[in-house]
């Protein structure tokens, strides 16, 4: 143990970026977080291939993203049937894409996505496999800001 | 909805304290986020009324907190049995936990803690009900830190 703590590595994340939330109602969610819990909307976004309308609010330097399924058929579609609305990934942040996830495969990582994609505000985005982080849906983002 | 906007109430929320996220195998879940993705454990500490071993590690001023359940018939271990590993709930830091908890009962929140009780490292937390919170365990911290 203490041998692996020494081996420890620097911090691959900077900080939660957004958790995701599985929603029904869209109007409702954005209601309760935007008037019951003071959380600015800043961004509203229809992601065709990912099969969701996704409304990003700030809390800090951190959001909540709501994701409404576009169809029965999509991720986040089979995961409301399943599962009814809650909690549906965890986003961090990272400083250079492409650099974490060749990091993370370096370390054994299962991803879904090898190379990042163009996620919401014109962010870089993957995804690591759930079966790799412990049953957590786990995102990378790059904020597009990153790159001014 | 312009009308809505203009209504909209300051942030209740100063960020994202933390996600918790249920662990079976607690070992393991450690070495993923500490060795795999660099996050420093900052806490340990064993919760008997809640019936959890819990890990903090940081994540830029976020943290994860895994929790293992103490033994079947304990929330987290009901949660275990019934998804599996995984994301179990989100919390928000505030400043005030008392005038953050009477805010939100005026704005009609189901609480489950009508009053904070003590969280780990000394804490003061409390959960708002799923059912007020769009199926999101949401829980309110305010760090013992910030009382110094």
């Amino acid at each position: 143990m203490a041998t692996a703590r020494r081996l420890q590595c620097a911090p691959v994340f900077e900080r939660i970026d957004h958790i995701g939330v599985a929603v029904a109602d869209l109007d409702a969610a954005v209601a309760l977080h935007e008037q019951t819990y003071g959380m600015p909307v800043v961004h509203r976004e229809t992601v065709i291939d990912q099969g969701v309308e996704a409304v990003l609010l700030d809390v800090g330097e951190n959001h909540v993203e709501l994701l409404r399924p576009l169809a029965d058929d999509t991720p986040v579609g089979r995961f409301l049937a399943r599962r009814g609305p809650g909690l549906h990934h965890v986003a961090f942040q990272v400083a250079e894409i492409e650099a974490t996830l060749a990091q993370l495969r370096e370390r054994g990582v299962r991803l879904i996505d090898e190379a990042p994609r163009i996620g919401i505000r014109g962010s870089r985005v993957a995804f690591l496999h759930p079966s790799a982080s412990g049953g957590v849906l786990t995102e990378l983002v790059e904020p597009a800001t990153l790159h001014a």
